[in-house]
């Protein structure tokens, strides 16, 4: 199987809405914090170094999904478990899986393409990935 | 057809990131504003007086997809067309498409439960959609 | 007195904490929008057209202070009035007023600079504010 | 002087904005986030238990002030220092200072007020913060 990264986080107070419930933007707001670690800590690069290190301009989610089966509150330690599941030519896959209390309480997907801008008009377009990252990613 | 909604924003600096393009997870923001101004709309209800009309202590998203297919920059000004194309016993879905300069910029659905408060627990539980609001957001 | 701007926004759930009024960092993003909004409108330029016409990098905030009288709640029309107060060298001071069923409910200022990237390091630093744009914005 | 808590974070991607540093109102949340910390730790209680342990139904921001001094940039690790500067009956204040590699990069300073839902008419009212709350937030 690929790479896979877990962290815990705690829901803050402003993560929440008037139901007290986390706000369904905040959650994707923890899984794209979550792609970032996992891909640096899988090619063990600093935070933020990717760029220097490869050129990549980015790496934009091109399509995701969710499916939110348990509601988190203000105050909850929870874990999301990240994994590579696929890697494409320009493209990789990650599923995200937030866990509250031990329960599954987010089930996510995601989609990404590595990204370089075009020297001539400043576009960003896609790229293959880096044999030796698309090994890393997939756990090979 | 269901019911549709549509509405013009502009991008602002604070939804955008590093690589000058909208932070995926606004583009939830957006549509959840969405889907709570057609509801309201639809039902000729003010702005959140939907719980006090109906009882309902929020209509939760339980199940979304989204595909980014061209980026959203700062100052541009974009239009979500919001619809909705199925209703069940206690849940609705809906249809969010996001314009930027005529093209398909963002691709999303989503699915929402009439949620209540259980008297017992105060704990969240599905409701049956209410007919006279079923029969609306369908647009019969 | 400065060049004046208002705009009028509805309060949005996802603006919200579990106490149901606006969690306060989201009255910093009304702010830094209106202040955004007021620049290109005294200017006359479109939106985010700032960095073309003038070669500014940003207008970074470096100092402000907020004083929240009155809570505003989900579904409630704002109304935003701001005001530049104060022009300096390459610093510029703006109020913010928010109104909420016409009482004050926050109490805004802030100071911002006027940046350019420095070409040789690319760092930003600050920059005499053009004279045309400093006339129109103290409204002389 | 006052009870002290720190914490260190990293900046992510989604904090920072086309200008590639931190948006201004994410260190609003920052400080929110460090306030409730601050106030858990020192009662030991619980993340979000203060509600249940003393009754209040929050402790809104009433007055605030930031000085930002330096930018601050994505995969940045930065560090929160908070401290309490002063109880009054109802209200008390917390000085935060975030440090960017050992430097003070914002300032701030902020009232907050003990706030509990009055029985009648349901809104947000002042009480006196309890002895033992202010006996610990002081640091006597």
């Amino acid at each position: 199987m690929g790479y896979r990264y877990s962290r815990k986080l705690t829901i803050e107070w402003g993560h929440c809405d008037p139901a007290g419930i986390v706000f369904n933007p905040r959650f994707f707001e923890f899984f794209d914090w979550s792609t970032a670690q996992l891909v640096h800590v899988a090619l063990a690069l600093e935070e933020s170094s990717l760029a220097a290190a490869y050129g990549v301009a980015g790496i934009p989610l091109v399509d995701t999904r969710a499916n939110f089966l348990r509601p988190s509150r203000y105050g909850e330690e929870v874990e999301i478990v990240s994994e590579v599941t696929h890697i494409g030519r320009s493209s990789f896959e990650i599923d995200h899986k937030l866990f509250n209390r031990g329960e599954l309480a987010v089930d996510a997907h995601e989609k990404r393409v590595w990204t370089v801008r075009d020297k001539s008009d400043g576009r960003l377009k896609s790229q293959a990935i880096p044999e030796d990252v698309a090994r890393i990613l997939i756990g090979a």
